[in-house]
């Protein structure tokens, strides 16, 4: 996974930079939260050089919007409070397939409009880049005062054993995720997987951040307690219905579909907040639900479901992209997604994404 | 220069990567002064977390180097004492254009490589990407234990500015470095630059590195007191009379070459000395000269001159190419190093490659 798992790099057609418009709208819907949670950590004797991360950055519009948001909110509340404003030291994460080149290029854009919008006395501001999976330690203990987490979590750090058991594999047959066919032991195996990656992020995250140190965290997930419902399914089967008809048309050997499994998993707010408490490194001091309209992939504008299903293509490509290539090659992705927009075009259901916004803050 | 500059990326024919050698071999011959630093450091308080810089790191075998023997010795050195190791936080940094990317990759593997030589005890060492040119602040106060940084303070941080004033250019005619043929005020205006620079490297990085904290710089440099002797000239000679052949043929404007100017100098241990003084924050611990053989590029073994000349253009070309294709375009790489290669064969002339290595400490 750690090895396999990018967004899409760079600048092109294809790019994640140019295809999350769903994540960088879930970002901003997460804002309030986020600045909730910066206003009370301001409440807080800061230190002299506030270290912030932001784990999963990847590479786009994306990357820079908490961490602008999060130092400019710090900067302003200390002008008003009349305190010294600190020095900040951002850490950017994603793993080390992650397009890190095209963020560091884009840095010295991102400085000048820090030092636009927030005036000369803003900052200084020293970033750095980390690669490497936050299912292991990134830093030093206690050297994190603020993390911020989007549109990555929902991530596991490998397929449920399971699954891939070389033996005794648990089949998940035509599927490439939890779905309404597949079998009960498949549904739960993807939730012990998730409880044990997420239980094993904040004992991560533990060690790296002191007391009252904050996390904001948001990453997909769903209302319902089934996890097999549309709302978690619906695009995972369009999918797995276009790896179908890839295999019937002979593109694709029946076998390799059978042995890929997303590694991902949208939790329900109940099960993470069992979590929190079970781990309990962390007081959950807000949960929030962020639910986006079905066509929010079209920017706010009212287009019919083909333009639709295309641009959901273009966004569900960037995702998962790297995985598809390694486990099917690179000659099915377009067949791939043509035949999900089709199928996509076709049918009626709509369904919100769902996403979850958490607010945590380190115990004494 | 901070957008222009890097070294060639990836791992290909003519990347930096493969062709470094001669990097590598200095950097090599600096080790024991880099190891006496490290084993005095170590006679000190040793904080809980040692903080590393490479600054100039570069992408290639060299990258990981210095850092690897730096942490290895700390490490060694705790465990004959009895005392507990520390962790290690690493940054890499270079120039936003570097191939960090290919950096970050390889990183498993160097992390793997550290726990093999070194045994289960040693670390954690977190390592992150500081994407910035060393001529700005680039970490917090205070917070730098050990800095490091080989073949790269030799770098200016601009062309001196007589040189390319729009008014009242002062014209280095034909050549693109300090040569026999340069005007006395040319000359001048690369060691007035190089002073500045050099000054504010120390002063930036007295910002970031806490009393007793070590810095060890290797860069290139020259032990004859005449800047334009054949040690410091001979190989931009050879460049610059390619490039005049390539005006001859019409495939370069004479103004071209005549408003190119290489941001690059190789300082006299007595300059060296004058500005460590001069600024104050640093006592110098030790100098050393480290002189390569002329066909150190050929890697230890014996070869013609002509074999010498194509791994030398290659070694050049991997350093020099963004500069020259940014001024000169893209067109002119291959013909410029193909007549570089045959005016080197032709001649007879060898000189070594000189750096400097100083290891300096913070004054309290």
């Amino acid at each position: 996974m750690e090895q396999i798992l990018s967004m899409n790099g760079g600048s092109g057609e294809q790019s994640y930079a140019n295809n999350s418009i769903g994540q960088s709208t879930c970002l901003s819907r997460s804002m309030p939260l986020i600045k909730q949670a910066v206003l009370d950590f301001c409440c807080t004797k800061l230190p002299e050089t506030v270290t912030i991360a932001d784990l999963g950055c990847s590479s786009g519009p994306n990357t820079f919007y908490a961490v602008s948001e999060i130092t400019g909110i710090i900067y302003e509340r200390c002008c008003q409070l009349g305190r010294s404003a600190p020095e900040f030291r951002v850490f950017l994460n994603d793993l080390p397939g992650n397009d890190f080149n095209t963020v560091f290029q884009s840095l010295s854009a991102f400085q000048e409009k820090l030092r636009e919008e927030n005036g000369p006395g803003f900052g200084p501001l020293y970033v750095a880049g980390v690669p490497g999976s936050f299912y292991g330690r990134l830093f030093p203990l206690k050297t994190l005062h603020f993390v911020h987490s989007s549109s990555s979590l929902h991530w596991l750090s490998q397929v449920p054993p399971e699954l891939t058991d070389k033996a005794n594999p648990l089949i998940n047959k035509w599927k490439i995720f939890i779905s309404k066919t597949s079998q009960p032991a498949v549904i739960s195996s993807y939730l012990t997987q998730f409880r044990k990656d997420f239980s094993l992020f904040l004992k991560l995250r533990s060690e790296e951040v002191p007391p009252e140190g904050r996390m904001v965290l948001t990453f997909r997930g769903r209302t319902t307690a089934d996890p097999t419902s549309d709302e978690s399914c619906l695009l995972w089967d369009y999918l797995g219905q276009a790896f179908q008809d890839l295999v019937a048309e002979g593109l694709v050997e029946e076998e390799r579909l059978d042995t890929y499994n997303t590694p991902y998993y949208e939790p329900h707010p109940e099960e993470i907040q069992a979590e929190i408490e079970k781990e309990g490194s962390f007081t959950l001091d807000r949960l929030e639900v962020v639910a986006l309209p079905w066509d929010s992939v079209n920017g706010g504008i009212k287009d019919d479901r083909a333009m639709t299903a295309k641009r959901m293509a273009k966004a569900i490509r960037a995702v998962n992209q790297s995985m598809f290539r390694s486990h099917f090659g690179p000659d099915i992705l377009d067949p791939l997604f043509h035949r999900f927009i089709e199928i996509m075009a076709a049918d009626t259901k709509e369904v919100e994404h769902v996403s979850l916004v958490i607010s945590l803050i380190k115990k004494a």
